[in-house]
Formats: structure tokens, sequence, C-alpha cells
């Protein structure tokens, strides 16, 4: 049974109207309810990996990838993250493909700008324009390591959620995010600070896949805030122990490679079956 | 007298050809010693703050206003650093315009792609990607708190340097930059791990102007690396002291606002006179 404890809202809606007039926080909660699934797909696309006997081996063939993705995934997945750093790399063209992907996600899923800014306040300031106002993003990655100041301007738009780094998924999070001071790792005394600086509603993070003993301690101490889990599949976190630790609590599960890039079969076919694959294990588990 | 020691290029040339076959660590010394100036110029351009007189208020004002920025402080500068936050919030047409602000810098003077990015392995190789290969920056801004694996990806082309954030500007690096771990703060953790996993000449560090007294300690363990300081000017940074703590060694000392937007007299002559103004108080400190 998914999400079955410490839901605030009441008035659960599958209208996409409304969903536009809602905070972020409430929308997630909604369509998570709504879909009984806590499936987040990364739109991690890659011309390189893409299928060229589908797809041309361009800009426009990532276009049509991502439409693809999102057309076979669209009825289980809850939300798409958006990968940045797959963007960019291809200057104002793959700038303008975040724009135009964003605008093939239906409004009744949540959306997460996965490009993991932050910068003193007035150019924070900027990044926030970009995602929320330019792009209207329901949530952004954001990296606290320069301190509050310079994640308070990502939320001077009261309705939009940022995820903040906390224990990410890949092997150098040791190098720093568990340095011990006054017995606690790093990333909880940035949990700690950044959760008692802004509202629960507006503040998620980042644990990856691969630390579910972690993720069972943090969800001690911080049950209403929505916790970011990539690092499942390819990267090797496992489902049922991830699932049990986030305790039926606020979260979206990441998926990229794992159903983006099916190695055998029919890819319509197959990246439907492999999110569908997904939202149930996410829900067995 | 400027960058009297520790420097061990020995043949300093200012042939622009040249400067092209040069790594960024190299190129940096060239240019620093030929023009003898550590001005790197911010060109934190905003569209609400350009003098609208000479500029018109949107996207094509700020390449004009970069270009006559540029025009007027080519001959003191010695590196310009692009903020991606103030381009980025204008979406594809900004990102487009970082590109051809860059077209702009002459191939003598040093580049800073200011976008403090990271993320795991492969989308930092993106990021990379962007900086490097798409827009041909000599350098960017990155943000380690992810771990060494995630800086890497920005190291795989060895002619180009990385600025990592250490100790920042803001008034919330005290937040977690300065937490106390085995009598160390965490900033001091991050230089040296960063700095005995690469090559000093791809590496140097973003320390604050507001941070004198730690710079002065910083520069007795690490000589070689290249600094960037920012927060000279508006945000309050004091000159001779910076000057002093980073004892003539490798450093961009940049000014944004303070250069940029004159408050009074002939826009043109204002930036110019600025400009030179702290090239004087950088080398005179």
């Amino acid at each position: 049974m998914l999400l079955k404890r410490y839901w605030s809202i009441k008035n659960i809606t599958n209208n996409t109207y409304i969903y536009k007039t809602m905070t972020s926080y409430k929308k997630a909660i909604n369509i998570i309810k709504n879909k009984e699934s806590l499936l987040c797909v990364g739109l991690d696309s890659d011309i390189s990996k893409i299928p060229h006997s589908l797809f041309s081996a361009d800009i426009n063939g990532l276009y049509d990838f991502n439409r693809a993705i999102i057309e076979n995934t669209k009825e289980f997945a809850t939300a798409y993250k958006i990968n940045f750093a797959f963007y960019e790399q291809y200057g104002s063209d793959g700038f303008n493909l975040i724009k135009k992907t964003l605008e093939l996600i239906p409004s009744n899923i949540f959306t997460i700008a996965d490009a993991k800014r932050c910068d003193i306040s007035n150019s924070s300031a900027g990044y926030s324009k970009s995602v929320f106002d330019s792009m209207n993003f329901d949530s952004v990655t954001v990296n606290a390591y320069m301190g509050i100041d310079s994640v308070a301007p990502f939320l001077e738009n009261k309705n939009k959620m940022v995820f903040v780094l906390a224990l990410t998924s890949n092997p150098g999070s040791n190098d720093f995010q568990r340095l011990m001071i006054d017995k606690k790792p790093l990333y909880e005394h940035i949990i700690e600070k950044v959760n008692n600086s802004f509202a629960t509603e507006n503040i998620g993070f980042v644990i990856g896949a691969t630390h579910s003993k972690e993720l069972n301690e943090i969800r001690k101490k911080i049950e209403n805030n929505f916790i970011l889990i990539p690092g499942v599949g390819v990267q090797g976190g496992n489902i049922a122990d991830i699932v049990e630790a986030n305790n039926n609590l606020p979260a979206f599960i990441n998926v990229s490679r794992g159903i983006i890039y099916p190695e055998v079969g029919n890819f319509n076919e197959k990246v439907s079956e492999m999110a569908l694959y997904y939202k149930n294990a996410f829900n067995k588990a």
C-alpha cells in the first residue's frame, strides 16, 4: 500500500486544470496517490545511445526520442527528471530542447529540473528565473555547499520545490558528504540546517538508492519532506531495500538508463514494459 | 612587483596564435605577466541594470553592453568571467549570448565559465563538453560536494583548468564550508583532497576576497595553484588585505559590479577608468 501514512492532503484530484494552480508539493502528492506510482523517469537522453534505426543521430532525434519515451511511460510515471548536463553540451539548441521536451510532458505529471545549480544570492535568483519562470519546472535540484543564502532565492516562489543534494548515489559521495562533524556526517548537517531554514513543503532532498541504510535513519527524522532517489538500476541500488527504508513516505524513485535504453526487443513496447516493471517493483517491495 | 616568485614558465609570449596552443595554465601565467594585471572582469550583465540610454532593454542590448565592456576593459583585464546565471534566465537565447560574448573576447585574454556545475561522472562529462567543446572556455568553476569522481570528467581535457569552490564570498559560506573536521575546516579538506587527486596546473580554487586571513593560510600550503578571488568591491573584500594574503602567487581577482555598472559619468570612459583603477590597485597593494 503506497503512501499510507503522514499524508496531509485530503482532497485528491486528477483534474489537470487544478494541478496547474497547486503548489508543487500538493501536485506531487496528488499525482502519486492517483497513479499509485513512485516512478520518476530520467530523460538522460544521449545521441550516442538512442537507437539510430528509429531516431536520427542529432538533436531532432533526441526530441523524437524524448517524445517516444514520454508517450510510452506516461501511464506509469509520476515525474520526469531532465538532467541538464545531457542537453547543455549542444549549446543553445540543447537548452531549447529542454524547454520543448518540457512542453511534451502532460500537466498531470511532476517535473524536475536536474540542474544541480547554486551560487551567491543574486546569481541563484538568475538560475531560479531560468528553471521556474523561463521554463516552469515544478522543482529543481540544488547543491547547498555555498550555504542557506544560496538556496533561498530558489524559494522566493513559494509554490515550487527544491531538492537539495544530501547523499548522492556515486562512489565519490564518500569523499566529503560523510565527513563526521560532532558525531554526525556532513550530509545530516546539511539536511538539518536546510530543513530548519525553509518550509517542509518547499524542500526535498536527494539521497542515492545506493544508501538505503542511511535513508532509513533519515526517515526517522524527516517524514514529510520529499526525497528524490536516483541510482536504481544501472547504478546498483537495491529496490526492496530502498523502498523499505523510505517507509511509504513522500518520494520519487528515479530510473533513467534502466528504462530509456532497453537492450533488446521492440523499443516502444520494451520502454513501456520496463516503466510498468519499475512502477510495480516500487509498490510490491 | 607582480608575480615575482614561484613561476615556472620562462618564455613569456604575447603571440595570440601561440596562446591558442598553450594549456590554460600557461596561457594564464603568460597573460598576467605580459599585462602586469590580475584583473578579471565579471560579465554579470543584467537587463535591469544596464544603462538604457545606451543599450536596449533586451537580449540584444546585453550583447551590445558586453561588447562595450570588453572594448573598454580589454587593455587592463587578463580574464573575463561569464556568470551563467545571468544568461540562462533568458533560455536558449541567453545560452547563445554566452557563446556570442565569448567570441568577442580577444584570444590573449583568459576566459572563465562561472557555471558552478557538477554531477555524477557521465553527467559531469556532459557539462564538460558544454563549456570546453561547445564553447571553448579556458576554465570552469565547479562545486566538488559530490566528490572527486564528479570533478574528474572536467579534467579529461588536460589542457583546461577547473576552479573548485572552496571558501566563497557570501555570508552563507559560514554554514557548511567552515564546519570543523579533525581540527580543519571542510574547505581545507576539499582543497587537499582535490589537489592530491589532480595536477596542480589543472586545478584552481575559489576563495572569496572577504576571507583574506584564510587565503593567507591557504597560500602557505598551496603556492602554484591558481586562485580565483571574487568579492572585491560591492561585496566588501579589502583589496590591500587580499593582495597581501595572495603573496604574488597565481591568481585572478574578479570585479563585476564595481566596473560594469558605473554610477556617474560617461559610461565608456568610466568603465575603462574603473578597470584601470582596479588593475593598479591590485598591483600597488
